[in-house]
């Protein structure tokens, strides 16, 4: 298969190096394709301005939607986002890998979706109508294809877990995993997380890598987070909110998945987990 | 009183660039000092990297955090970093304003969070012990300063609602809020928001602009969002987790309003509402 590793970390010689190398590494090994977008080494730009619509008439006030939207479908983008979107088309696997800054990504990597992210290729696809409301959330330009976050944090487990003062890691995940990449069409898999990157010893780093492998080794085969299609009626069309009934005992976040649901009539059993937390090894170290 | 605007949007004729003169005229015709830190008009640069540290030892690999801490102790940090600090220093109340690209502020204002939050003076600040977990959360550089945000968006405010698809808006702007805001001390006034905004006409435009003079007004009186302080006995330290009997019925970024307990003591009256929720004219228009 093809994967591709979009990676934002200014450092080579860093634990997210050794990280991304070893990932490389691995799907090499295991006679995969594999590209990496190495943000910071590509020196990409990472601001969304005019100029990356060289054609756009200038006379008119500059339009994120519209300009992107002309220049997409005209073929007139610039060489540095067409490329990536060419990555993007070949890839069946994406990884994310970065390390959490202000419980985020680094603004070189937002910079890649913003800017690669053109309307008519990642938004802005499909009818809407009565019955659908584009082509987004469960469909898009990448449906087919798998996406997973590889993310080190500073901080420990305990400071993100569900009571912790951080907020829930997943939730603090949810606008990048289901709105940026459950949005255009990718089935998203459970993220990969490191914590305490700043107290990494040498065993530590080895069973880490270990666990990671483990995960990449299955990563066609992992159940993606099962968060509900937005057309296939769930919600209710144009408001888009869940329909009633759906998601009791639910709120914020958790009620866009399907297996809260499926908790539920399976008779409580899996009730208070949610799916993806046995897929979650690194939490405890 | 002195405020700071840091304002991201690629395009003056635009709507965002109407409602930054709005907010500046609003706040020097009240006779209050602004400063307007316009990301792209300033040409900001987005990523943080060795390059904000031009006094290194670059024969070591580079740490953002050790070396953002180094630079900024010895006041060898860039000088566009240094003065956007002081521009901090100065304000008594900072107002972001942003459009919404992909669920978070765009690359170039992730970048002035990323580079002006330097170690020493946003993060890593104060003893750690038994007691105490740094100053953060409720403590930090910016305590007794105010911070608001002022987001635009494409899509509808159902879609944003409690059970719209794209997630509740507070949740999508918790890792800012509380993440970003709160946690070198800001008291966060709940945000003014701007829903549809590509389908924006005169009417609703002067509406808009009329609630958000309003709030500018009033932003030195409003109730901030009323966050759990980090050192003041609500957390485990160091797990930081809430502790135990606390947020009883609330789940996720919830927990950490201290309002959601001070509902449940009042009996219910105001169960099921946030503070805040009267503050959000815009979340119908």
């Amino acid at each position: 298969m093809n994967v591709l590793l979009v990676y934002a970390h200014p450092e080579p010689r860093s634990l997210n190096g050794s990280i991304r190398d070893f990932i490389v590494d691995r799907f090499v090994g295991a006679g995969h394709a594999v590209e990496v977008s190495d943000l910071y080494a590509m020196g990409w730009k990472a601001s969304l301005d005019a100029d990356d619509f060289p054609q756009r008439d200038a006379t008119r006030p500059f339009s994120a939607g519209a300009d992107s939207k002309q220049a997409f479908a005209e073929g007139t983008q610039t060489a540095d986002v067409a490329a990536e979107q060419d990555k993007l088309r070949r890839a069946d696997l994406v990884i994310f890998q970065f390390p959490l800054w202000w419980f985020s990504m680094p603004a070189i990597m937002k910079g890649w979706f913003d800017r690669v992210y053109a309307y008519g290729f990642a938004y802005g696809v499909g009818e809407h109508s009565e019955k659908r409301w584009g082509e987004r959330y469960g469909e898009g330009a990448f449906k087919g294809k798998r996406a997973m976050l590889v993310v080190t944090t500073g901080g420990w487990a305990e400071h993100y877990s569900a009571r912790g003062i951080n907020g829930p890691i997943e939730d603090l995940l949810f606008p990048i995993q289901h709105g940026m990449l459950f949005y255009p069409g990718f089935d998203v898999l459970p993220p990969f997380l490191v914590f305490k990157s700043s107290a990494m010893d040498s065993t530590r780093h080895a069973d880490t890598l270990d666990a990671l492998g483990a995960r990449l080794d299955n990563a066609m085969q992992l159940a993606p987070i099962a968060y509900r299609s937005q057309n296939r009626g769930d919600y209710l069309i144009p408001a888009l909110t869940l329909k009633p009934g759906l998601g009791a005992n639910r709120s914020g976040f958790a009620l866009h998945r399907r297996d809260e649901e499926a908790a539920d009539a399976a008779g409580g059993k899996l009730n208070g987990r949610r799916a993806g937390d046995e897929m979650r090894p690194m939490r405890a170290l």
